[in-house]
């Protein structure tokens, strides 16, 4: 059983039969077909708001082109350090922005520290313009350390950057799983808060592959067809992938199959603090599980089928491991 | 029935298949699964040579990788004055280059004039420094016209590239359609005439989103996995775009669609000449049709339920319509 | 006696004297010394407006700065199909843009034809997305072919830019040329009609490195500080840079310099003329002389010592030579 | 007295002298020039090897076709965390390069700490292909904090570099201070050490505007002639920048000048030391002097007309000022 992440989950059938289904007939290229349209409508209703979607085949293209939205070539834009857009996206955001800069903050939990963003905003200021010019803030909810920001703490990272005029970016690749944990409405945690962009995710949460970029600010949205096509991400057959949110969108399939990742997150967590050795990094708000525990333990496990990984990748983090449930863990997977 | 574009077409059933049995397991991702291994096989067989494959969402991101792996940013890449890449792909080939310049070549029935070609190397390198440097060649193979290069053809313009250390990429968004045109073996018409890089297109030919950069030369293929998440491109669930080739190759699916969707161009062609109004303009070779006719007829077609495009994007194109068959065109669509 | 182009020649001597005054004292870098400051409210005065002047050390600098004001990543910019930035300046403007278009147009004398720049604008907005949107104009004055826009032409050609939201922009390397040529004040040529940006050279008349980027609207200008940095182009001892437009501006000397560099090319013309094989091929509006002529008679001029370039890089100008005068041509230099 | 930057100062006379007799004659321009031949073969001679040179306006512009030499976009540059390129020069780096990512390292006194080298090497070849490509180091010498590495410390740093085939960049804005100060030649400092490419300043150490591009490696600098013109920083006079190092290389000027800065610098430390409340935080080596001291005693000395700077950017740099001597500093300046 695989614990290594939740794309390593398959496509969950609901999307499997859209598939055939939308396949009964031709459709327009470029997303200029009727479901496209549709789903689109799909996200308008969900977001309480007329919002602008664009959908991608990844995760990576879906952050950098909201990312690219957000700040001029000359900015910065503001992350935690641990951020998936500053340790997991190569120099893809550097590419899409044109060559904007990253500035990693710290903060416990995986989650920004505000004194250190307000801090950080006022020292570039003060270079300007030999430094880059403050941009844009990229929030990741649920975060990279398995938490998910409560609304007060978002409140305060986004007051921050809409004090010093940023725009504010979330990375929802787990989505889903953050809407579920905190159990309130999507609209309340973005553009209610002031999030500009959001990256909704599909692919963790049984797709195969379906990434949208909502954006909720219009003007943000205006060229953003030409965007999408010269970041190559205008898939010709496009139905196939925002199909796949139709499917999600049905019988509130995407808030189950997170429900359901959530608690075998929490499930799993428990089996482990069964054993004393092992040390909760993290809480576990939602689908990730950051546990220290000794290597010899660590083996133990692998040797008994369960695959994860190693999460060493800092002085901190020796012996650290990190365990994710996704839509199809089965709960007997992980009998210990 | 339309006859707009390929990517009109769904899925083919083989695809769907196998989609569903290789949902049946979960895999690592980002490409590191059996099967997008096994079908990497696959194309070391297809092409009697070790050759090294990238699967995209895009035939955009795929020619626009494939162009970024032959010339610096501050080279220029040759193409015809019509191809893909120069009228249809905003400026992606620029943004993955780094900002190099596209030379559109003249040429008849969308193929580059050896002339041409040669005389504008000569008039780039005599410019050095103060013009770009001459870097590639990019040859669309079946042609942006519906015509299909002969080897001959490709020998005389790829010589000349090798003659000025040129690389040499192939546009094959319909690549199946002029193997099956040509009826040579896929080695015989691209790395053994020199080409390096092979934009190999499923997406037109059945598949839902299947395009892969096929690269024969080992040294430009060194960091392409860098490449490739940079640009958006590295699908976490990439069993799911690899599987897509699977099917294709079994049972030389590939080549019977194609088959198909060339002879229902040549059928059409047949039928609209029927009118003695209409002229083609250039040869049908593959699955494409370009007819001069006058806009009652067109109107008269369209009100049968025929769907085309209009083709006029030049002064010469007056009154111009392009058609194009598929997979799934079935002839009783278009009795006229 | 050279006659190769205007930046052959050295520097004025009142730029040197000038150089050596600025020198007497320390100052803040980067353009916040009060050399500077002064010679920006010389911009204001002469141009009858407040401008925003960026002072730069090459024309391509300034061009591509300018550029990549007025065009997103996914623009096109339209100019004449000789122009200098589409035919001198390498991949800059790509690099500078983020990856724009160029798209050069045709039109007699080395001014745009408005036909076909109309024509384009419709042709690539009924493009959208698939190819780049329209943003930008740039336009050469005096021209690359030597001849100088009457207000009259350039008001044909800023109304149809104006009239589809394109921005404008003056490539002006030889700006004072055309001023003398026209006897029209400054700003009844750049702003008043339209003009958004004017790249105004200095270099090429008289100075040693002194090209302007004179921003005429003020929201363009707004980040111009980052981005002058960010492009290489923020010299940290800028004074020597803004003062050879202070001695530029006293006692006229830029106006001075270009009508004796424009009389040299009358006077010249006229001598080549004297030969009845010598045929002009625009008319010598500016500073710049092309003719046709037997590579003969060509070859015989040079044995005399005089120095110019072949201007043949198309087919049609087989040929053709360039002559170009400057503020320090002799007339005894051209004694045939 | 100014001590906020050795750029506050003007140009040497030997310079201006300089120019005048360059501007005797007329030139053929770009570097077609015999005085830039000669100035280049003169670098030969310093470096005791063929070495290739480029003359730029800035520094900025240096170091970035530099580094962008020695990177592909998918890159990691690594270098002090207080690097000027990774914190003065806004996003330039990232621009040039096509978007390489700078990784801040830390380590005392400005100068890298060979631990953490290594071991972000680690963890980014780790994440393959993830996270960006270990590709250069650059290190400045003298260092940002005004002190300079020792051959065996730059040893230690260059070899790890070129275990992991890491190209070295060494940007030496104050190159001419760190020879001073250690007394060895310029090759035995660079190229016999690994460096691949020197960004050598001269605009620090007396010039106007003079920056050169020393490429020790062949290879690297095949098209750099492209490159330049491609970044805006082929200056068409192009004699007047090359010549002011003819006149730094004169007679030892660039030692003389630099001698002179290092030494005032020692004097104006030892006097700030007579202030029992003032604490030197890193070693005079060069020509920079880091004093933490009472923000009255700051006061007082601005009162009496020292000019310096703050540099408190970050929080362990609480009354921190910096003061920077040059060619021209005067003794009777600092009386205090």
């Amino acid at each position: 059983m695989t614990f290594k992440s939740d794309n390593t989950a398959g496509i969950c059938p609901e999307i499997l039969e859209k598939l055939a289904i939308v396949n009964q007939d031709t459709a327009d290229a470029y997303g200029g077909d009727s479901i496209t349209a549709y789903v689109k409508e799909q996200f308008n209703l969900l977001f309480e708001k007329q919002v602008e979607v664009h959908f991608m085949a990844t995760g990576t293209a879906t952050n950098c082109l909201a990312l690219a939205s957000l700040t001029p070539p000359y900015g910065a834009i503001f992350c935690h350090e641990h951020a998936h857009i500053i340790t997991d996206e190569t120099n893809a955001p550097e590419l899409f922005t044109g060559g904007a800069k990253l500035m990693g903050l710290p903060g416990n939990n995986g989650k920004i520290c505000p004194e250190a963003f307000s801090q950080e905003i006022h020292n570039l200021a003060a270079m300007r313009p030999h430094n880059a010019m403050p941009a844009a803030l990229s929030l990741t909810q649920s975060t990279e350390a398995g938490t998910v920001y409560t609304i007060e703490e978002l409140k305060i990272l986004t007051s921050i950057a809409k004090q010093h005029n940023l725009y504010v970016h979330m990375d929802g690749a787990r989505f889903a799983n953050a809407v579920v944990a905190l159990d309130e409405s999507p609209a309340d945690i973005t553009w209610r808060l002031g999030v500009d962009i959001l990256s909704f995710g599909g692919t963790k949460n049984g797709a195969f592959a379906a990434e949208a970029a909502v954006f909720f600010n219009e003007h943000l949205a205006k060229n953003m067809d030409y965007q999408q096509k010269r970041f190559g991400q205008l898939m010709s057959k496009m139905r196939f992938f925002s199909c796949q949110f139709e499917a999600l969108f049905e019988n509130n399939l995407w808030l189950k199959n997170a429900t359901h990742a959530n608690k075998m997150a929490k499930l799993l967590s428990k089996k482990l603090l069964n054993f004393p050795e092992v040390e909760l990094i993290y809480p576990v708000d939602a689908n990730e599980i950051f546990v220290k525990m000794p290597s010899a333990l660590a083996q133990k496990l692998r040797d008994q089928g369960f695959e994860f990984y190693d999460w060493n990748f800092s002085k901190e983090l020796i012996q650290t491991y990190r365990f994710v449930t996704s839509f199809n863990t089965k709960e007997i997977d992980f009998t210990i």
